[in-house]
């Protein structure tokens, strides 16, 4: 093999090859996706689509159907599955732009912008219901249990972080019980899923749920440093919408706890009693960085992707879990 | 008997007669419904408590507890169904005064006003979620089937919907399609599966949901009727919401039908282009009983209460059927 092709082979990152790994049944559960959206009602694959074509990475999808390989699954109802986890992950994707009043999302202006409030809340609506729908033809209640709970759980950290807004109050434990809930719980589902639809062990089915509830975690810290980072930029997403919510996320949280006097007077103006100024995010982007809040997020997002990487231990090795491994590399390496 | 006695009796409404047929699963669906929407993160429960305790009839729920009964039903699956039930209607209701930025719901101050819109949203997919973990204990694919079917039609429902605002171009049909998803799909549902959980013929699974079906149909277009009605205030419900939306209901339809070219001209500013003046409601109240509109639309209801009544004729006489006969006609007659 010539130098440059395997540098091209290590450009792609591990996401891409899991894509290939899986690929007949990512196309079999795009195709599915995009019909189950479909209704007589245009607004909903209309405002569906603008979400689904914007180029998410399918990652939690892409568990399920990983975990359902790993089990060696033959038949139809992880192609089902993965479809259903990505609707609801699309359903709260639609209900926390309106909830965050976001503009931007993938780089696109999102759709409550675009169509309003009322049409993003009812779509979510009939996405998360066709979710079930394609659940019920899986013919298991067992995964139907999982995910109506982590939907449960999602909804659940949703309105824990309500609080997080204009309050220095959190505690990181706080923090991490909401990222735990509002994103790991349906990476969790999503593999946990996979491995329960291929009728697994019981260990097995707990490796692929840990590895994707500590995946979850770290995707969401990462997520959260990258929030006070100009790289953001770059992969089209709007930088400092947290801290222009007010929202304490780990990086001020850990900041905040090393401020000086000055430092504290700043980040209480800035995030309890307002009113921000355009140079604040600047600021901010100094403090977290200065205080070591963004080194120390992302050395703890490395800890849970250290952990996820540990709980396939117990699986099969092969091609599909060591692409899993470089999957937790990768969610933390893509912040640098 | 005295005759106050039976003057007693005869005030007593139909839906309070099935309450006291059904009391002790009632009781029990009530406290499961209280235990469900339990949550450790405490908005949860106060803002669902605000909504399932400001004084609803339950009459979903009663309507799965009542099939259940006839079909002689003994186990714990029915009274899970009936709260499911329950919580997919008062997510739909959460969601909904979001949607039309409500200010009041069942005489109360919605939950809108009290949190704000995004515990509303959040709150809601909480509902939904315990919804579906409470069917997956039933055990029955074919109800979770039935209702996750019901909850897309009802979303889809929902958006349809958002068209009829400012919309004179609305047809009946439109409307029809909109009333039949929006809330008879779930009157169907919440019946049908009553009688799929007690295992009963085909034939009763199908009389029940056309009962429900008819009989959620009947309620709506009443419902639409009393927006433009005194007696609405005086059920603790405000009057000329629809109206206020500029919601092209039934009796605007038939009314603009009617409309001569002042009135035509009325409709147009008042639903249309706006703006709609304080003494507009008035004038709205007294053009749709004037063309007949609202006798029209009451017209209507009472022949979908005859379908649901009829739609009965195939299952066994006795106390429930009676009173779901009577609840047909009271869901008409409450108007007067």
């Amino acid at each position: 093999m010539a130098a440059t092709d395997t540098a091209k082979i290590a450009d792609v990152s591990p996401v891409e090859r899991l894509h290939a790994l899986v690929a007949a049944d990512m196309v079999a559960t795009d195709k599915l996706i995009h019909e189950r959206m479909g209704s007589t009602v245009l607004l909903i694959p209309d405002l569906s689509r603008h979400l689904i074509d914007s180029g998410g990475k399918r990652l939690r999808p892409l568990l399920t159907l990983a975990a359902a390989h790993m089990g060696g699954y033959r038949g139809l109802g992880h192609v089902r599955l993965a479809a259903a986890v990505e609707f609801i992950h699309t359903a709260t994707l639609l209900h926390d732009d309106v909830v965050d009043e976001s503009s931007l999302r993938r780089g696109k202006v999102s759709a409550n912008i675009v169509w309003g409030n009322k049409p993003s809340v009812l779509v979510g609506d009939f996405l998360f219901s066709r979710a079930f729908q394609l659940m019920v033809e899986t013919g298991s209640l067992t995964v139907l249990d999982i995910l109506a709970g982590a939907s449960a759980i999602i909804a659940e950290g949703e309105v824990m972080q309500l609080k997080s807004a204009n309050n220095l109050g959190v505690t990181e434990e706080d923090y991490l019980r909401v990222v735990s809930a509002k994103t790991a719980a349906l990476f969790a589902a999503a593999a946990e899923s996979g491995a329960v639809i291929s009728e697994q062990s019981e260990e097995r089915i707990a490796a692929m749920r840990d590895y994707g509830q500590n995946l979850g975690i770290a995707f969401q810290l990462v997520d959260d440093a990258l929030d006070y980072s100009g790289r953001q930029a770059l992969m089209g997403k709007s930088v400092g919408d947290d801290f222009r919510e007010a929202k304490v996320t780990l990086p001020i949280i850990l900041a905040y706890a090393r401020a000086n006097d000055a430092a504290r007077k700043f980040w209480t103006r800035a995030i309890e009693t307002g009113p921000q100024g355009e140079a604040d995010l600047d600021r901010a982007i100094t403090l977290v960085e200065e205080t070591g809040a963004i080194s120390e997020t992302m050395a703890r997002a490395r800890r849970y992707a250290a952990d996820a990487k540990r709980a396939l231990d117990v699986l099969p090795a092969g091609e599909i879990r060591a692409v899993l491994c470089d999957i937790a590399d990768f969610c933390v390496e893509r912040a640098y």
